[in-house]
């Protein structure tokens, strides 16, 4: 089992570690372990994710899940976070997700457009922001220099940088695909090479070994592959993503690789919300139950 | 039926809700509900649209027409608010569009490039600005650019943002078309995750089923996806856009659900001004029949 | 008794309720009273003011002072913040103090130059800022002049704004001097009339008479005064200061007529730490005793 | 056997000729040769390059390597800088890499986009910055108009610009490919002609010699090629870079001879820590041997 | 005996803790002391100075003594950088004097105009730069105005500020003069508070209390009255100035009470060059015995 490392050791300026600690001691468990609630569905792939919950649709109502959930921060968009946050100010944190993108045109040369500015999330009282960055896209160039500007602003202005680090393009569906031990391990390593504080990573699967890198193309378990892009991440801390709504002892039991694998914690939506409020609020507690055996200073 | 929250709950800034206030309190019904009539289809379409009521194309016309038929404001670009808007400056509210296209090129990346700014709109005395979004195009990436600066902009200045969200483009097509349930939920839903504080759209067709997700492949009634509609702006205020014209009664049945559904009101132009000025007027009587039953705070 | 009102009906912007809320739900005694420990003393007065306890001289047994005594916050310069605050980023809310002066030269034009910037509170993860207002002195064009700045930047940033309003300078002392009930309801009311989020104010001295304005040349109690003073800085809201070391019982008696008044709690430095560790901790909590009986929401 | 020019006589400023001094005489062999660690692999080939010694992964493992090893700088991206170089700041030369990219697209025209800025360098301590330039790429426009603001930027603040000039892209396999004398040689010019301080080649191949200009389709022993390399990069240094792991004494030889070209000295990365850390501390060592024999002022 | 903080527990930023670990521990005794040379005489008090040792008028000569010599840094003004720095650049750390003035007109009200940038430093290759604050200056507002720009770009590029704390003016005179123990110790702390890494101050003289704050008016021995001092700048290292010649004795004496109280260590210049150069290496050698009992990590 490995261990993460304290804050105090990461080379965080003040301001960044005051906004970690918050939300890693003042919220949640508070015991160093991150939950988080993502929230950006409705624009990333629209409203068809609430057909399953149409409570889940109304931002008030997963804000307030969030606060009665006692996660350590919901993930939402600028438009949201402006009519909605203010409600519930300091009640639970803010991580202002800066860019988004529809489902709706192909994601061949993805690419997530910026909406709002690092001194957006000062001025809305976020301790986070959060960035979608699509390793190995033909359009890196673009993502790439937008996203220079905002690792610049967070450092400047003490606010801890989330990258979402999702392999995508046509590039990697050639070289193994988006969740790929080789891409998942890849994409973790580029966020911490480019100064992400926290990297959210879907969990990734040894077994697709189709056109990966010969490095990759050998036996690892689950555990393995987690651990290794732990590693990979290193100073970086990692959120493991829950994705698309699947059997709950799964989710479980990738929450449990995770955190021995040295994650920082969890970030699942879909998997929380598209069910019943007290379901939800169950399966909350189940995962944190999980995190509750993993605490660090 | 659905209600509208007040303006209090919106999470405006002083400045929206101020002009929201003149908009809805102290033009139209007075009663919190909105009826605009947007002018600017001498640049989307040319002039062929002032064929049917050639005095249409007039806009000292248009615009006494507005005053006359008691809007609560009038859409229209740049050029013409600088030459008519002064003459009947207050008399109507002024939205300013900020950006707009001809219909000349292909439809395929569609994009509708930015006219004029926010300071415009303050400069000119508008009480709100427009901006088209075309959710789903090849361009999104050059759309969301544009209209971070316009969203931005009408934070800063306290200016209400209107926004046109109008599924287009090859992927739409290729996912059911623009005024598919499925398009017009979803760019509902984009508006207001991208914090657009009024969203105009067209009304939803249930009926068109072919290519959209699956979760849309099923039977619904027009109130019941106008309700979805105004459910997934949740608190950006829905306007209901009366597009081409058609049978009087269609429209006023049209706006009746999209009032019972807890939309803010209607964006009517071609309905209205393709006909001889008095015949425009009682059928602006009619719909503000409509809208008298649905006061708000 | 007068009550303080909610953070949601003082007209904040999400950034600074956002931050209120956690000074004062996350900290102290979480029911909305707010307690801090101002440690700029070294820059105002000297070392001096550490001769009574020397290990008050280093800012790290301070800073653990606060902590250990559950403060809402402390309040230093940027030159300790850069040094300290870094080691105990988050436990703690950090109120940069962006403006001070040495009390070498006279104060007849009393003015205290900005040390730091509403940006480098942000930096450092600070929860407010503070700035000190001299109230009366013939320096006020400059004064106003930079206030006018943090003022702005608070507000675009976010950042809740606390105003030292000390009326100070040549024409105070001519017209009952600094801590008058003149002077000092006088300074409540210009910290609110230009946009304090709170005000920090001396207790104010009614029976203090001399060449004050006729209005207050009358008998009024201490409480009459201080309640009068809470509501000149109506949504404002009220700090008072502890000012140099006095009896224990008079300063229990000042808290409790400040909460009464509807203050939001009590700014006391020198009180507290020129005196040993266990003596600090021990005042410290028969002060939030007083604090404990006026929650709100 | 070629000579080394003195900095004196390079032309440099004050500030770029303190850093390189630094370099060259406060550590390494202090005799005037440089050997630097890079360790972007990471970021430009992914996790898989630590796979033949998983401790590489661990950017801490690299920087006490560099320590122990007594190299003159290690080069890493801003990510790691900001994470790691804090904790070893001052012990061992900072050379911040400003850009860098991942191999997942297409290398056809090639670019690495800019991550950091020469004032991130200054702010951390570093004593000089890298910048990849992909010569003969298609996308050279692009490149030099980047590289233009780091050349002026590393002028204006006196930083040490050491370029790794990279002939890439589908043009420069049309010629011969990325390592043929030609495109070496080329490469090393075009860094001087545009102001390096220092240039990164690697050695070149004068047997690959099909497609290459006709000048280059002669008969040329390694010793010539590097010999002219290094005349053409005149007032530049130069240094010779590893590339991948190969055989020790092929190493070795490589070394030698690029010193006796008058080479400034070795960049090795993966041929120094794919392997045990002794293994790796003796391999430095032979490789020392090498640059002992070559003291310059 | 008191000891130094490592620099690690200094809350200093990357570029300021390698700068001054460059200073400290790549110069003079390596040891984590600093004994510093300054030549900014030439302006502060004119050529008169160099009477007693004409070779010493000689930049040249004075830079050439700082190497032979091996003092951790020579401190100059920019015009002696520009011209001088270049041809020992790195041989020496050079802390670049942004500030300066004559002594020609009276220093009732003194301020030092800045004449250099801390990006001057920086494209000078400089390791600190040096700031002389009139505490207690009437001019303290221009004072403090200059120097919270120098703090702000010293912080933004990572350059460790030395302030030349120096208590002056009419007010000083009158509180008892300006090496009083009160005028030193204050002149530490508000260096502490404002933001310097580094301070310089006079040695303070306890027995002067005329006039002083009564805190100061009583029996202290000149350890006592050091100890307080540098207590007083707590994580702001402190340098002992030599001021004046005096006796050898006298210098060593005020040398070993300074280091036993925790200082950094000296700041000496005309106690150093204004002798003959072998009996300035002799004396030099003898300061430097006394440093190399006070090593620190």
């Amino acid at each position: 089992m490995e261990s993460r490392p304290p804050l105090r050791e990461l080379g965080l300026n003040a301001g960044k570690k005051a906004r970690l600690h918050r939300i890693l001691f003042d919220h949640g468990l508070r015991n160093g372990t991150a939950f988080f609630l993502p929230y950006d569905q409705g624009l990333e792939h629209g409203p068809r994710d609430f057909f399953a919950n149409s409570q889940a649709g109304d931002p008030a109502y997963i804000v307030k899940l969030a606060i009665a959930g006692g996660f350590n921060g919901i993930a939402i968009q600028i438009g949201l976070a402006e009519k909605f946050y203010w409600d519930y100010a300091g009640e639970v944190p803010l991580v202002l997700k800066l860019n988004g993108k529809t489902d709706i045109p192909s994601d061949a040369e993805a690419l997530s457009p910026v909406h709002a500015s690092v001194e957006d999330a000062v001025r809305l009282g976020a301790d986070a922001v959060g960035y979608t960055m699509y390793v190995g896209t033909p359009a890196q160039e673009a993502d790439f220099a937008q996203y220079r500007q905002v690792r610049a602003d967070a450092q400047r202005l003490g606010m801890p940088l989330i990258v979402w680090a999702y392999p995508r393009g046509a590039a990697i569906e050639a070289k193994g695909g988006k969740d790929s031990f080789y891409a998942v391990d890849y994409a973790a390593r580029v966020a911490s090479e480019l100064g992400a504080d926290v990297v959210k990573v879907n969990f990734p699967h040894p077994e697709k070994q189709k056109s990966v890198r010969p490095e990759y193309a050998a036996e690892f378990t689950s555990q393995q592959a987690i651990d290794a892009v732990v590693r990979s991440a290193n100073r970086t801390l990692v959120l493991v993503s829950g994705g698309s709504k699947a059997g709950d002892q799964a989710m479980l039991d990738k929450a449990a690789q995770s955190m021995a694998a040295g994650g920082l914690g969890l970030i699942f939506g879909r998997n929380v919300w598209q069910r019943p409020y007290d379901e939800s609020l169950r399966f909350i507690d189940s995962l944190k139950d999980v995190l509750a055996e993993y605490p660090s200073e």
